[in-house]
């Protein structure tokens, strides 16, 4: 089965056509600048384009684009657009509506439209881009909808509920929702399989360490807590994010900087984080560098990411009562073998203990515990696109 | 040597008067209603005074009712005012500059009013209180400062900085202080006794429940983390105070419910907590009341709060790589042997196992972990005041 899996921003729309018969990715690309003039990255084995200049006014644009691409003859996939049998598209927040993927309908889409106001920047663009399919590619293709908060449903309510009074979870459903969850189960899953255990019998920590970060309690393949939050600024200190901390600095800093509520949000959101803390950059291989040249700040931002993730492991253990494997993902958990390292240190008291030649890997699955270490640690290159096809495809089965 | 502890809050004043021979306690009480009318609390071995109407126009007034009472013949301890040796003053903020308790001089009554800065609701009472000892007690009398935060302040900075644009921690020491480290610094102390250990040799997890709550880590003697932050709103959710959450929730709540900052902050400080998640009371034991009669949200509360602090216990033991011992003090933590139970519960994993038997005690030193468990589990009762006293000793003997 040919499905198009779509993750489309306020300008920007990545695709991928995945052949789920065998999970090879048919087809790669990046609309940009949709809405200005339009870019288009595109890749298969045929043939590539790298920023091509393709006008792009809106979404319906941008999927023209994408379709055009994997049906050309030169750099294409498919011969036909009726060779696509589904579209999988990734949403941000799906509220308490959806604990799982859903084909899209008139329904669903009203329910998307309400959980909107949870998530203003990234459902929006969602939405526009689930409209832009329908309108391009007709209503006779299905539709389906991954949401990244879907997996930490299950997480019980002493876990999401925040200790404010009780009327904002009911007015305004202010919980914990978590995000990455598309990586967190992929991941997990994945972890099961290479241990060669049912998911059912394994507690599993995962690391999603990337520009944003977040860390997920799986305890018998269900999401049981979870790092980030109401909103992606809760938990681990990130590229650009502040995660966690006292509450009252919120208030401080709007008195102190003269910051009205958007300011201060445009603070923690896009100026704290490493880049705020380091004051070099929000990439963790710039910090390196930097730390590698004497910058002691750069080092300092490092070593609180490394902390952090340290404490966050820690306290999900305890959540679960105890740990079987740590997973780590994304660009800097599949990369980092130096981050990694830090983040287990001193946590063979757990039964946590990597070999440092294991660890010597990028990019690809790999065990890189002790051999007489009690808990796995494993890497594992997280596939949100993949996640999405598989669901679609398990879902229009139906 | 007589020691009299203070801790002067803005409308009352608790004061003890200890022999530092002997740790025991010759006086106790409390002056409340300050500057509006008066009361008086009193008690000796040889009688006791229950709010006793005492014209209070300021925290001098205060201070002349305890002298008056503490050398009363028909319920006082002493004879006169200089059997005192010395005055030791809880308090609350000592920012970077105090890192331990300090005799007090014009240039420490000038760093204290620097301090106030960060603790605008606690500090002026205290420097009031030190002031107003002063003015009745005269000068020969020695003062000394003990501070709330000094315990904390050899937490690394991997630990104390959040992940914000560095400049606010320059320009504003936006950073974790922690609180309650006279507290933390007594029961791990007390603990190493109990266990026959040198502090130095020990890891210590010391949570300090009740009203206001939080947790630290002592690694050999010293703090090098705890929940509270550069504020006591921070950590565990406490009775009325909300704890650690998702800063981005403060905005949202700001804007849905049109708070300004000081409106948010009486909800995060004032409302939340225990209280707001059931809507029952800031109690514990009301809440356990409440919940045996069928409230679900008094049950909800006491559920988050013990996931809470089960969950800083295992993120302070992977941070130290190890525990040797959790204690459990103040209101909840010495009185609740439900709640313990409740905090540990599924901790046997990291070699935590507390014996139920021997966790059916309150208000006085215990070890309630099972003969085989690895790391002990402990009740031991604070006591700021002894604290206080024998730092003032110790101080005003150099």
């Amino acid at each position: 089965m040919k499905i198009l899996v779509i993750n489309a921003g306020s300008s920007s729309l990545k695709y991928q056509l995945i052949e789920t018969d065998t999970n090879e990715v048919l087809a790669k690309g990046l609309c940009e600048r949709i809405g200005i003039d339009g870019k288009l990255n595109h890749k298969t084995a045929k043939g590539e384009l790298k920023g091509a200049d393709v006008p792009m006014k809106n979404h319906a644009d941008a999927i023209k684009a994408v379709i055009e691409s994997i049906t050309s003859p030169e750099y294409g996939c498919i011969s036909s657009l009726s060779e696509i049998d589904a579209v999988g598209h990734r949403v941000v927040h799906g509220s308490e509506t959806f604990s799982g993927s859903v084909r899209i309908t008139d329904a669903v889409m009203k329910s998307l439209d309400e959980c909107s106001e949870l998530a203003p920047l990234h459902n929006p663009p969602n939405i526009v881009g689930i409209n832009a399919c329908k309108e391009v590619m007709g209503e006779s293709i299905p539709q389906v909808g991954v949401f990244d908060t879907a997996f930490h449903q299950t997480m019980p309510k002493k876990a999401y509920l925040y200790g404010l009074p009780y009327e904002y979870y009911e007015k305004y459903k202010v919980r914990k929702f978590g995000f990455h969850g598309t990586s967190h189960r992929y991941v997990s899953a994945r972890a099961a399989a290479m241990l060669g255990k049912d998911p059912s019998e394994l507690k599993i920590i995962t690391c999603h360490l990337g520009n944003g970060s977040s860390i997920a309690a799986v305890d018998g393949g269900v999401s049981v807590d979870t790092t980030m939050g109401f909103t992606p600024l809760e938990g681990l200190v990130m590229g650009t994010r502040s995660g966690s901390m006292d509450p009252a600095i919120v208030t401080f800093l709007m008195e102190k900087e003269g910051l009205d509520t958007a300011g201060v949000n445009n603070v923690l959101n896009k100026k704290s984080g490493v880049l705020g803390v380091s004051g070099v950059s929000s990439d963790f291989r710039d910090l390196e560098a930097a730390f590698a040249e004497g910058n002691e700040r750069a080092g300092l931002a490092i070593e609180m990411f490394a902390y952090q993730v340290k404490k966050y492991i820690g306290s999900f253990a305890a959540a679960m009562g105890g740990v079987d494997a740590v997973v780590f993902t994304a660009g800097v958990g599949e990369n980092s073998a130096s981050m990694r390292a830090k983040c287990v240190e001193g946590l063979e008291f757990m039964g946590i203990k990597i070999d440092p030649e294991k660890n010597n890997t990028r990019g690809k699955e790999a065990d890189i515990s002790t051999d007489d270490a009690r808990v796995r640690t494993l890497v594992i290159p997280t596939n949100e696109e993949l996640m999405i096809a598989l669901d679609t495809k398990e879902i229009i089965g139906k």
